[in-house]
């Protein structure tokens, strides 16, 4: 169940350095992705129009590419422009390009009908390059469908029981009601805890004496793009109506890639706006998360082992599942949609 | 063709100590091993009732377990207990609990309907822990469909080839025509030996001096248990009548436990009654053991590379074949009579 | 789309010495290839008549294989004289063979209808062994089925792209066009370079202080035999004419078995007619091969790997396509007309 018609983010901008040729599978969908001589990002399906070779494995001439196994010559919109030894090209000698926007550091692509890619649906992220903000890129692979991921940030009561030494902390925490919001292209959630225990991986650095009040406020949209304002501060001021003191603010911004059906690629940065200029902090936050990715990958690896060995199990839902079950829904939706608009039904006629 | 209504070894005792979990598959089914506060092993399916994550990873909190994604507990009838954030626990969420008698250090699993489990069908293996006996813990893993492995101890010519220099030797003792007799729920198999030489696993223990006379008498019993009466000692006492005279006995014990329908868990022993006060003579039969079970999971591994190439292979059987012939038999039938019982065919009415 | 009733490679001479088995899948058949007491090459399935123990993990006795798995014992013709503890052998009890010929260093195997099997139709390989000749033996193995490899060896357009530093060189060689002719069983191809730079893998041997004239003759063969006449000479003689003069000649003798639909044996020798008391010179030949056709090897595993992301990926002819195309064309004919042998249609009467 992939959604085509979805801006998804490919890449870190770093990881397609001028002159290089960076090869990843989208939606199933091989691609080889490469800045023209303006810096301009070009994304290609990663096999030649002749015989499939891999495009990523060729070679960069200034604006056009040019495939190493037959020596065929491509232009930035895809377009055969020389075979070795034949004078006429054939007009339908074109490998496949898709749209791509750079911004704040991350390459965006869509890879089903390009008439309808909209650069303005694509979520703000400011924050990753935002001076007032500092963050450390992250990248991670899953084996699993998106989707298990996707209930795992869609329900942070495992912050307590996954992550007890990283962003967890106290297990109280799980037991606090989160506020749901049905939005139009996905879900807003709501979670304070008042006059807890501080999670460890704050704590390390802002050492509070006493007990703090933690909030966890997303949107989680679509296709899978997670975007957070997420913190804690001592409590006995008014956080919740946003008088924040002393607090340690994070903007979570995470996305996940399909690579195939079942297997993931997960970008992610947490960016914090309180010791800007010390990069121990922002190295310290950094590795502190990607600790509790491992964590989160390990259970979500786990859990999809058990589901696989047998077709027959099946869920039973809780209170907590509100957010995942209507995020779920809202893709079954739109894949539904997706498939009618490629496949119309005809009308019979009477 | 996996029996579902039937004792299957899950562990040696030592694999489940108190306050830690145990994982294993069974029948294609995830379990959790547990002891409550009592030492009683509790068997759960592997799966939180919610979202189908490990339990085997949780946390034990006395005689209740805690799923450590989303912080279910459970107690040892697989009811849940507590859901963090909800008051109200659903009835129906439970996790599968299955029925476990541990007993001569071997931990016996019913996985098949509750209703019959006579732990009184459990086999006797008391030679596991008699006083009068000595014997070390073995397991292996097999990659392979169970009954490979079934057919290999039914068919004991294999001995002097696959283990020539270990429970093997003379190749006199593949010709000795064992007899075989058909039981309700298995097969006896009698093989005699009489004036050959001895095996080199005894040989390096005994030292005979001259020729033996050497049996192997054994019952194989569904689902796949596998228990032996086997031994040697020189010739020309009546070994055949009983008379035991400088005889090197042993009572190996066997199960063969289907991880999935094309891997197995393979949990044996090699009581001795001889030299019992002499560890170390316990450890060099074990060993020796050990090398030649490594010796038959070589071959049938690799005849089962062989069988899997193609599918239209047949097998020419000879008259060794008896006894794995009428145990293949046994379990398909066994396997019909429950398809039969879980899919009742309905009587059409006239 | 293999065909069965053809003569493949199996194996150098040298990996079959006397008195050791060799295992080899060949056409999703297991075979063990070994020599009976006069020299002669055996070929079995190696799969035991009895339950398909591999007969490749046997002992051989003189003229007699026996299987190390129950004792059964077979003569040359794969017909079965003992089984332990049995008077009677059933005629059934047989391993199949396989018609063999070993010639020029080669072992050709015949995995079809043996009736067909006529060692005249052997291509001519004598380059292997003649005192004129000097050559190394090679092989190197594919996870991708054999048609891919026989596309890259039909295009030699791809030269100078994926072999720049070894056997390419001048990409104006990719845009010199060949003449291609039809043959009954497959194709021949004719390439020639004028006044172009050498490639470097002679180049590192013969330093031409000038241009070269350059030629790859060949004829693809079915099933997959590439026989090659090639080389290169200074320009100014009459190369195409005959008149070989200073030149680097080679007859590449290469030899594609597919061991599954999706892997492949593959055989090679790269024979040289200069310096051929020089064993250094044929070393470095043979070197610069074997790099060589790992530079295809990763090119045409890469091609496979992206031609198996998704199934609707569609190919764009070319016209350096015309050899593979009739190739091709040619197997498929070929494949037909032995399905329509081994699976008669029964002509409906009137």
């Amino acid at each position: 169940m992939l959604l085509r018609n979805a801006w998804y983010v490919a890449a870190w901008s770093s990881e397609i350095p001028v002159d290089e040729l960076l090869a990843r599978t989208i939606l199933n969908v091989p691609v080889a992705l490469w800045r023209d001589s303006s810096g301009k990002v070009v994304a290609f399906e990663d096999r030649c129009c002749h015989r499939g070779a891999p495009l990523s494995k060729g070679r960069l001439e200034g604006d056009q590419l040019r495939c190493m196994y037959h020596g065929l010559l491509f232009d930035t919109t895809g377009r055969c422009v020389e075979i070795p030894g034949q004078e006429r090209i054939p007009p339908q000698a074109k490998v496949r390009t898709f749209p791509v926007v750079e911004k704040h550091k991350w390459i965006w692509i869509w890879m089903g009908d390009a008439s309808l890619a909209d650069p303005s649906q694509i979520p703000d992220t400011h924050w990753l390059d935002d001076p007032e903000w500092r963050s450390l890129e992250g990248y991670t692979y899953y084996t699993t469908n998106y989707l298990l991921i996707a209930d795992n940030l869609l329900d942070l009561a495992h912050l307590p029981y996954v992550h007890p030494n990283t962003l967890g902390g106290d297990e109280a925490y799980a037991a606090c009601i989160p506020q749901v919001e049905k939005l139009e292209n996905g879900v807003r959630v709501t979670r304070w805890g008042e006059g807890i225990k501080p999670a460890p991986f704050v704590q390390k650095i802002k050492n509070y004496p006493g007990p703090v009040d933690r909030w966890n406020i997303y949107d989680f949209v679509l296709p899978s793009i997670f975007l957070m304002d997420s913190g804690m501060q001592p409590s006995g001021h008014n956080a919740k109506a946003g008088d924040r003191v002393n607090a340690a603010e994070f903007r979570s911004t995470q996305a996940l890639t399909p690579e195939t059906d079942e297997s993931t690629h997960y970008f992610f940065s947490q960016p914090h706006n309180f010791a800007i200029d010390d990069p121990e902090v922002t190295q310290a936050i950094h590795n502190q998360v990607v600790t509790a990715f491992q964590e989160d990958s390990d259970m979500i690896h786990a859990q999809d082992r058990m589901l696989k060995l047998t077709s027959d199990f099946k869920m039973i839902p809780i209170g907590a599942d509100a957010a995942l079950s209507y995020f779920r829904w809202l893709v079954a939706n739109a894949y539904k949609a997706e498939q009618a608009i490629s496949n119309p039904v005809k009308i019979q006629e009477v």
